[in-house]
């Protein structure tokens, strides 16, 4: 998917909502165990539940990898049963040499035809250009994230008086263009994304953090959003373990209905 | 496996080489490609051929996972059929919040049953701890590594007057030990191999570039090692792309085996 179709979309739809698949087997409706696949029956009914509100699912890697063959099964029936008019991020922070990249990205791109992969920034720009060059797929580089050891390392001052997260940025504008190339903006901390939005205006930046993260969506819309909608907020835990009872579907489409309503709002403050 | 038995491994086989399963169906023999499992019977044919001459396996997962469900069949085989007395890498390179590296740390220590894991510290503490909380079981976080893109951001000096990857090591010694915690060392900057060893006298460092990515054995042997050996240097395509004729295997003992009887003269000028 392009800059111009995701656009239509979130246009389209009212929503910058992305839904987080983070299917834990060990979290799903007991009643779901006894299909033949419990993960995949689970997003089947998340996504036929919650499909109306959001422009964006976010499989997060780790859930299907820690359940072997089977979890990959599960995937790879889960990104063949979303819509193509849906943009798909695979969240699995990859990033390693470049002919290592390159592997990593035929994974994601052609096996599994993700319109996008989260690719972590560590190792620099030969690690992340062979997912650049895949036409009409995207990488997510990490800026910020909204984790507790985030601090760490991406507050770090440099010497030239930027934090390492700007540094990122800005190194990295070089590589990709707006047409391909995001940002995972941690929503807690709403101080920085004006910062954030003035380094990269027109980029999208992906906010992981609304729900269990604890981001505040009005704030983070308010300095985020842009004429092309600019944003996708995720929300996991939020949306998809809002019930462990039969009703679970229903329940993810409501609170991701109520998230897409108050989206609509802010939508319409900036178009 | 733990710290002592490495050593003791290091020891009797007078060598601290680690072979790089970075196996790629386009470069492996034609004659393998009428094999049921291709990947497989050429792993199983060069451990076969290196197994005196090496103390450890490091499958880049990246390879595997480029192959859909098939190439995640070929890992498994591949980690099944390693003896217990080698130590096993994965060469993942993951990271994420708390949480979703827990999910990580299952699918390669108990699904895989691999000893350690290559993780990214951008992300912090706790994408890195939750690995450690696995007995027996090891983080090999990034430090600097040998990529040209590796000088992009760690090599960036902080106000504090020391570089992002120094950092890395400085802040991450809290978070393990030398029980538990490696680093992934560039060995194509032997200048900075004496200063991390200053930092981490003591931890195990994974040398990845000797071979394809040219670091230098010697050199690197000589600021590297300490009396527990404390060094695993990496060679994948040196080693496993030596033929691709039907004498590959050979030709990857042969290979393996010079390595050896080489490290075999740097470990007797510690010992």
């Amino acid at each position: 998917m392009n800059y111009q179709e995701l656009s239509h979309q979130i246009n389209s739809k009212s929503s910058y909502l992305c839904v987080g698949l983070d299917t834990d087997i060990n979290k799903i409706p007991q009643q779901l165990l006894k299909e033949k696949d419990p993960i995949f029956e689970f997003n089947k009914q998340i996504i036929d539940a919650t499909i109306d509100y959001a422009v964006a699912y976010k499989p997060n890697i780790a859930f299907y990898e820690a359940l072997g063959i089977k979890g990959w099964e599960s995937l790879q029936k889960t990104i063949e049963y979303l819509p193509k008019d849906v943009f798909t991020i695979a969240d699995a922070k990859r990033g390693d040499i470049g002919n290592t990249s390159k592997m990593y990205a035929k994974a994601f791109f052609e096996q599994m035809n993700f319109d996008s992969i989260t690719v972590a920034p560590y190792m620099g720009s030969d690690s992340v250009e062979p997912f650049l060059e895949f036409e009409d797929k995207w990488v997510i580089l990490l800026a910020l994230t909204s984790n507790e050891g985030g601090k760490d390392f991406q507050f770090e001052e440099l010497k030239s008086g930027e934090t390492l997260y700007q540094k990122v940025l800005d190194v990295s504008q070089k590589w990709g263009t707006k047409e391909n190339l995001m940002y995972v903006v941690g929503a807690t901390r709403s101080k920085e994304f004006q910062e954030i939005r003035k380094s990269v205006p027109d980029h999208f930046l992906l906010v992981p953090g609304v729900g269990a993260q604890g981001g505040d969506l009005e704030e983070l819309s308010k300095y985020g959003l842009n004429e092309n909608g600019g944003l996708l907020v995720n929300s996991s835990r939020g949306i998809i373990y809002g019930s462990s009872d039969t009703n679970f579907a229903d329940v993810a489409g409501a609170k991701a209905k109520a998230i897409q309503e108050e989206m609509k709002g802010y939508l319409e403050r900036v178009c």
